[in-house]
């Protein structure tokens, strides 16, 4: 509801500040499931209600649609949908909607200069491009041996390599889009931060412990682990914060931090007063983290010891369900082309 | 090579005709597949050729490609070789390519108004939106017992309602991209065409003997061959000219019909020196027809017989290898918006 209400601001200043016959939305990183529709629907439903207050004797308005993620994304599933979509959201006004994808990833060029209006992107951008290069040595030996992530005792120099490729990668991003945007155009961004000051584990701790744990049974070879890291990086507003000053294309609009502890927390008491069962929650728990991570643990460790590693990870989540950090933040970002 | 004169002169005329920076392309029923890069790789090799001699001083060009197909195309497959190509195609004159998928079928709107400058459609357009209306009775019955298509034996209003439903969906075809396309834009179709005079027998005669083989056999009811019929009609050079010139929204600038007999006996007779087995080619002549029909005869057929089918096709393609028409004709219409 916090995010939609920073959604519905910025497509009401971005519609009142752009005169155009046809609205050309990017939804970067829109994955393959129930929630890319989601994030479109929203897109439109904020832009019909603002142009129906707007509008009403202009020439009818089309919405043009961009879905973005990797080649490798399932976008024969996506379209697979379209028919369905199309029919739900039926003619508005006299507003028509067309949806396409383009395929690639959004630190390159995506579209032409000058092109979109509004850029959309929703828990992507702290997926890096690659894993930081600070964490291996020019020969190619890893630095950060036995952890996959930031851990509380990582030196500073792993913590460093993280920000620096996020820097990297997120001043890419900004650079392009400030390219591919129509002046005035707007972006909303949501990207998970940092849990500032939390004491347990995070479900990177678990994920690593697990891992470490396959070494020892000799399920996975010490060097193979050795060499993996996560490849994404969790930002705090101030590093964020700095990071669109430094680029200099986009003004920010509205930062904030969402804090996402209650509702989960909420969500944990009442999951677990149905299922009140520490094995269920930690099921449930190595499932999100399978649907998020399976292809990046399968292309590294193989995909034959996949249902192994996630049987391991609901036993160890379940075993660590009372340790683990219940806060959970996420960063809203609301940005226009200067 | 005749095709490939009308699409260089197609663009060369259009890229004279219009101003942008950024040139928009559609091909419309790209399939999945190695010829689905073809297309599009001398669509922009053109336009790079014509832009060499013409603008040496301007900014730099781009090039937008929406490629479309049915929501069912597999367009996975081809997301996951566009890293290559884009390699491929490497950086010409400072010209940037972006690639984008459009999925829905051509006969409604694809694109918002005035949005393409080049339409590109290569032996798609035979394709009819579904079976023509003409050949059930109001209450379903079946009209055309016994034939899939079009016969030297099938009375008049058989061929009357194949052209009635194609004449309806190539005027819509029309009449969408008029809406969609630039002043000035430029349409290049190519379209199978009725081979005129032929005696001996086409593909879809011995599909059909094929297909009634198997009822006698009790492989397929009765009742369920009754009702179906081909949903593609393949026009002569005068119908598609009478839509064109009704519908009234493009000027003619090249419309040619294009034998390919003589290549066609060429390859024949050469794949037969090699093979000198009419069992081979036979094989040859049921995979070209399954590529183009499975999808359609195992959606009404069912899934399970689509082995016997192409088995006996195989069959009664070899043994009437003799007998089959040489001819085989190709439209190419070249169109510019009024």
């Amino acid at each position: 509801m916090k995010v939609k209400r920073v959604l519905e601001q910025s497509i009401q200043e971005f519609c009142r500040s752009i005169n155009t016959q046809c609205i050309r939305v990017a939804d970067l990183g829109c994955a393959s499931g129930s929630n890319t529709f989601l994030a479109i629907r929203e897109i439109i439903d904020c832009i019909d209600q603002e142009y129906q207050h707007k509008l009403s004797n202009s020439l009818p308005l089309s919405i043009q649609i961009f879905l973005n993620d990797l080649e490798s994304n399932d976008f024969n599933t996506i379209f697979k949908s379209l028919p369905d979509f199309y029919e739900q959201l039926g003619p508005q006004s006299g507003r028509s909607c067309f949806i396409a994808a383009v395929p690639g990833s959004f630190y390159g060029r995506l579209f032409p200069d000058n092109f979109i209006h509004f850029v959309h992107s929703s828990s992507s951008l702290h997926w890096l491009s690659e894993i930081p290069r600070g964490l291996v040595t020019e020969t190619g030996l890893p630095l950060s041996k036995g952890n996959i992530y930031i851990t509380k005792t990582s030196p500073s120099y792993v913590h460093d390599a993280y920000l620096d490729q996020f820097e990297k990668d997120f001043t890419n991003f900004l650079r392009m889009r400030a390219i591919e945007m129509v002046p005035c155009g707007h972006l909303l961004l949501t990207l998970h931060s940092r849990t500032a000051g939390g004491e347990g584990y995070c479900y990177q701790d678990i994920l690593g412990m697990t891992l470490s744990d396959m070494v020892m049974e000799g399920l996975i070879k010490e060097a193979t682990l050795d060499h993996f890291s996560l490849p994404l990086y969790e930002p705090s507003m101030e590093e964020v914060k700095h990071i669109i000053e430094n680029e200099g294309s986009f003004k920010i609009r509205h930062l904030e931090t969402i804090d996402l502890a209650w509702n989960d927390a909420d969500i944990a008491s009442s999951l677990m007063e149905v299922v009140s069962d520490k094995h269920i929650m930690g099921e449930y728990s190595a499932r999100n983290v399978r649907v998020a991570f399976q292809h990046i643990l399968a292309s590294h460790f193989g995909e034959d010891i996949m249902d192994d590693l996630f049987c391991m990870l609901a036993r160890k989540f379940s075993d660590h369900i009372d340790k683990m950090n219940k806060a959970k933040e996420i960063l809203v970002v609301s940005l226009s082309k200067a």
